[in-house]
């Protein structure tokens, strides 16, 4: 069963560079063993660099199922996913992801997964993307305003 | 100047909340003095755990210039962005972010940011959502695929 649906997800990867649309990366997510999105990576064919193959699965498979929240479903992905990715299958609540390639594998394809993951441990100032602060005093407003708001849906 | 773009998204933050809109966080992203994309969030308006300020920002910056890199541009976001948004960061190629609450801030007001953090430093298998390898061997064509391709984008 595991090895089927990756088995797919390796296809799609595959296909996805012989065609010429993309990056060798696709993913699918899975619930009570039934794919409910499919997706590959379309960064260069829709100018969006967040469309890694499973940012846009899960987006996919909420937008299917009318909710923000997966849980209960499972992903496979043709790689490790990326920090970028990682997150977004946090937010989404996903029960647990296969993967085949890793990001050293991606690494060594010229990909930044690697490089974006050693980033993340650095202090901000050193890092090759600075994150400088500014104005938390103000900003703390919008959590006091969330804190206040009545009939807020949580996510 | 740095001031009166990050007010700019401080002010969308907190109106986020108080339309019942999405949750207490909005980003702009500036290319030569001027603003090329503003966002908020709306994971909960859109059914799309990917939807925080700053991936939609990001998307909508590239969607309006046509291309998949903004390298040149900032970024003023109002809290300082979750490991998924800071891979969105890193792949769109943005020169500087300015933030304003922490993850810290952000976990206190009931979002996970701080969590995902501290989940990416953990070995696979010891995750709340567990990372499991599989049929790597079969996968790496993909890579072989895509070292062969001619004409291929790099991204």
């Amino acid at each position: 069963m595991h090895n089927h649906f990756m088995a797919r997800a390796i296809a799609l990867s595959i296909e996805n560079v012989r065609s010429g649309r993309g990056g060798p990366f696709a993913a699918l997510i899975v619930e009570d063993g039934k794919v409910v999105a499919e997706a590959v990576n379309c960064v260069t064919a829709s100018n969006d660099p967040t469309a890694h193959a499973e940012v846009t699965a899960i987006r996919a498979a909420c937008g299917a199922a009318g909710k923000f929240d997966l849980a209960g479903s499972v992903m496979y992905a043709s790689c490790e996913p990326c920090p970028m990715c990682l997150g977004a299958i946090y937010w989404a609540r996903l029960d647990r992801v296969y993967f085949a390639n890793t990001a050293a594998d991606a690494a060594n394809a010229g990909f930044d997964d690697a490089l974006i993951y050693r980033e993340l441990a650095r202090p901000f100032a050193d890092r090759k993307i600075p994150l400088i602060p500014l104005m938390r005093d103000e900003a703390l407003e919008a959590f006091r305003a969330w804190e206040a708001q009545r009939d807020k849906i949580g996510y």
